[in-house]
C-alpha cells in the first residue's frame, strides 16, 4: 500500500471529533478503497484540554496556532473545521494553499465570501480545495454538481438547506404548535442555537445557496445578492390555511437563471403537498437540480450532525487520496462568468396572501379591485367568518370592530405588482395591521 | 486547451443519439469544465442507414464491427451502448480494455454477469470502467456509492430501480385501474416493451441491484443470488387495501447485510405513505443508502430516457477527461469479499396477507390459530362483508358458496414461518384459491 495521506485537523468541535471517530472506526475500509491510509498527524484547537469524546490528543502533534500548523507541519492536507468567514479559519486555509497543501473545509461562510479568491489560489498551487461538508452536511451535493452534472447546463437549483428551520416548520405543522414554542424546544434539544438568528433568519441557507449558485451556473459567488427572508413571521394559522389549500410551508433556497440574470432567494415558500420537496421532514435537507439533459435530480439526507458531516469531510479526503482533483468551483476560476443579478422585483411566481380584513361591506370588493388594477389574477380565496374582535383606537375614542381572516392564492404574478397591491391594501386601511404574503413554488 | 478526449460510440440507439445530442448542445461548457474537448471520432451500429435524429454519421469514422473499432480506432474511450450480457457488447468492451482503452458503458446485464472480471481487466490495464448509466439512468448513484460513501460502511441499499413498474403501480393507484389495462397503455406510450417480462418480472431491477450490492458492501457481484418477484400479481384491490392501511405498493430492490450474509431481493413491497420512497411517482427512480456515518441519503430522478441516460454517460467521460480514475467497483477487485448469501427463508419483516376466506363460522379462528402456531403476531385485520359468490365443484355436484376478502398485516415475522402458515391455510382449505402475501418495509 502506498504512503499515507497525512492530514492536520484545525478545529476539534463536534465535526472534528466526528472525523476522528470515522477515521478510527472505518479507517481500514477507507484505506482499502483509497489504496493508502488516511492519517491524522497534527491537530489544533482553541483549548487543548476540553474533552474530545474518548480520543487521546497526545497521539498527534499539537499546534496552538492553526496557521503555523497549516504552514509548517509535515502534512498533505489541512482540514479546516474552525468556522467563520475571516479570522484564523481564513488565515489557516490561505497558509495551507500558500504552502501547496490541499484543503478540505466545512466552512460555508468562508466559501460564500472568499470562495472565488481561494479557488484561484488552489488552482495556482495545483491543489484541491474541497468543501462537500459546507453545503447540506452529509449530502454529496457538491460532488454531484461539480462532477455528475458536468454534461448539463443547469436551469435552476433549490432546496431545504437549513435543518433547524425545517425541524421547526415540521413540528409546527405536525403538533399544531406556535413558532415560539417549537423554537424554545429546538433550543433545549440542541437543534437551534441560543441566538437562532443565523438559522431562522435564513442566513445559513443563504450562504449555502450562494455556493450552489456558482456551481450550478458557472458564475462567481455573490452572497450579497441573495434575497433573504426568515421563518420567524410564519404563524400556525398560515400553516393551517396552506394545508387546506394543498400546500406545506418550507424555507426554500432557490437560484434560477431567468434569462435576465440569476435570481437567488431564501424565503418561506408554499410547496404542493405530495411533491418530493414537501415530504422532506424534520432535520433532513434536500436539494433538487434541474439540468437540461438529466432533468430533475434530487438528493436528500442529513444536513448537519457530527457524523454525517464527517462523512462528507472524509469523502473529500478520499478524492485527494485517490489523486482526483477538480477545479474547486467546477470550472477554472478564469472561466467563471461574472454574477449577473436578476432583480427580486422582477420575480414571477404564485403568492399566498393573508390578512385580517375588516368585517364590513365592500372590503372584499375593494381588495379584488386592487388586485385587478395591478394585473394580479386570483386562483382561490378562503374567507372565514368574523371571529376576532379588536380594540381599535380611532379619533380619541375606542371602538371594537371585528376582523375576519381573508386568505388568497394568486396565479403567477410579478413581485413588483404584488408589493404595490399589498402597500395599497395597507395604505387604504382595508385590514388590521399589514397584509402578509408567502411565495409559492409549483415546480413546473 | 489540452488534447481532446477521443471517443468511439458503439451502438446508436436512443441513448447513443442522446449522447450525440448532448455533446453537440453542451460540448463547449463540457470542454471548459474538463479543460479539454470530448470528441466523437468513430461510431458503429448494426445499420448505417437508420435515421439518427439530425446527426450526420459521415462526420465520424464508421465501423461495421464494434470489436474492430474498439481495438483499432485511434481513440481514448469506447462508449458501449449496444446492450446484452454477451455477444458484441462484451467482445467490444474486452477488446477495448485489452487495447488499454477506457470504457464507459450503460450495460447493466454485462456488469451484473461479468462485472468483476471486467473490473479486473480494467485495473490491470490501468484504465477506467465507468457505468453510471447502467444503474438508474440519470441518477448519479454509482459515483455516490463509489466516491461519496468512501468513509462509510453500508448497512443497506434499496430503491425503485424500474420506471416501467413504478409507472404502472402509480397509474393503478391514481386512476383506480387494473394491471392489464395500465400495462397495455404503457406499451402504447412506449414506457413498456412489447414483451414486458424483463421489466415487470423484476429482472431489470435485479440486474441493477446486483451491481449496487457490490458497491455497497464491497463484495463480488452475484446476480444469481437475487430473489425476484415481479408486479404482475398485484391487483387493484391490494393497492386499495394497502392504502387503507397506510401503505403504498412499490417494486423495491433491497440489499441488506443481515449479519448472516447479504439478502438481495426484488419484490412488490408495501411502504408507509409519507415516507420519501412512497412519494416517488411515475417513471422516476430513487435509491436510498444507509451508511454508518452519513445515515440515510436518497437520490431521486429519471431512471431512463435518452437524455438523462446520456447525462450519466457524459459524466463518466468527464471524469476520464479530468484524469479521475477509480477502481470500477470502488475497491480493487482483489480486495472484494466473496458474496455470502443470506437465505430468503431467513428474511424477517412485516407481511400483508390477502385471501378470499370462506364465509362460514370458525374460519377466522382457524386462520388466527395457524398464525399463532407459527409464532406470527398480527398487527391489524381488515375483513369485509361477504360479497363474492363462487361456484365450487364439490363431490360431483356444484354448490354456490360465498367468500369474503380477509386482509391482515403482521408484525415482523420470519419468512419461513409465513410460508408455512400460508401453505397450511391453503392445504386446510380455508380460502378460495391461494392466500397471497406482499412484504412490508418500514425502514427503521
Amino acid at each position: 500500500m502506498a504512503e499515507p495521506l497525512k492530514i492536520a485537523l484545525a478545529g476539534l468541535g463536534t465535526v472534528g471529533v466526528g472525523v476522528l471517530d470515522l477515521l478510527r472506526e472505518n479507517g481500514e475500509v477507507l484505506a482499502r478503497r483509497c489504496g493508502r491510509p488516511v492519517e491524522v498527524v497534527a491537530v489544533s484547537a482553541r483549548s487543548r484540554n476540553k474533552p474530545r469524546g474518548d480520543h487521546d490528543l497526545s497521539a498527534w502533534q499539537w499546534f496552538d496556532d492553526p496557521v503555523e500548523m497549516a504552514r509548517s507541519a509535515d502534512i498533505d492536507v489541512l482540514v479546516e473545521l474552525i468556522g467563520g468567514e475571516d479570522g484564523p479559519a481564513r488565515a489557516a486555509v490561505e497558509a495551507a494553499l500558500g504552502a501547496g497543501r490541499h484543503v478540505v473545509t466545512a466552512n460555508k461562510a468562508l466559501l460564500a465570501h472568499h470562495g472565488v479568491a481561494l479557488a484561484k489560489r488552489a488552482e495556482e498551487a495545483g491543489v484541491a480545495l474541497n468543501f462537500e461538508a459546507a453545503v447540506a452536511g452529509g449530502i454529496p451535493i457538491v460532488k454531484m454538481m461539480r462532477e455528475s452534472m458536468a454534461g448539463n447546463t443547469a436551469r435552476r437549483v433549490y432546496g431545504i438547506l437549513n435543518g433547524t428551520c425545517n425541524y421547526i416548520l415540521t413540528k409546527m405543522e405536525e403538533e399544531e404548535r406556535d413558532f415560539e414554542d417549537v423554537l424554545k424546544e429546538a433550543q433545549e434539544l440542541g437543534y437551534a442555537e441560543a441566538d437562532p438568528t443565523f438559522d431562522i433568519g435564513g442566513w445559513d441557507a443563504a450562504h449555502k445557496l450562494a455556493i450552489l449558485t456558482s456551481l450550478a451556473f458557472g458564475c462567481e459567488i455573490s452572497m450579497d445578492d441573495v434575497y433573504v427572508e426568515g421563518i420567524d413571521n410564519i404563524t400556525l394559522a398560515d400553516i393551517r390555511y396552506a394545508r387546506g389549500l394543498g400546500y406545506r410551508v418550507k424555507l426554500l433556497a432557490v437560484a434560477v437563471d431567468t434569462g435576465e440574470g440569476i435570481e437567488q432567494r431564501v424565503h418561506p415558500t408554499l410547496v404542493p403537498i405530495g411533491s418530493p420537496i414537501a415530504e422532506v421532514h424534520g432535520v433532513f435537507n434536500a436539494v433538487e437540480v434541474r439540468g437540461n439533459f438529466v432533468d430533475d435530480v434530487m438528493l436528500q439526507g442529513r444536513g448537519a450532525g457530527a457524523h454525517p458531516t464527517a462523512s462528507s469531510v472524509v469523502a473529500d479526503l478520499a478524492d485527494i487520496a485517490r489523486g482526483m482533483i477538480v477545479p474547486p468551483l467546477g470550472l477554472p476560476v478564469e472561466r467563471l462568468k461574472p454574477y449577473r443579478r436578476a432583480r427580486m422585483r422582477a420575480h414571477e411566481g404564485g403568492y399566498y396572501v393573508a390578512m385580517e380584513l375588516w368585517d364590513k361591506p365592500g372590503e372584499v370588493a375593494a381588495i379584488a379591485k386592487i388586485f385587478a388594477d395591478e394585473g394580479i389574477s386570483i386562483e382561490s380565496i378562503v374567507q372565514k367568518g368574523p371571529a376576532i374582535s379588536r380594540v381599535v383606537p380611532l379619533r380619541k375614542e375606542e371602538r371594537v370592530r371585528e376582523t375576519a381572516p381573508f386568505i388568497l392564492i394568486t396565479h403567477d404574478t410579478l413581485e413588483s405588482a404584488m408589493r404595490t397591491a399589498l402597500a395599497r391594501i395597507e395604505a387604504e386601511g382595508h385590514c388590521a395591521g399589514k397584509p402578509r404574503m408567502i411565495r409559492i413554488e409549483r415546480f413546473r
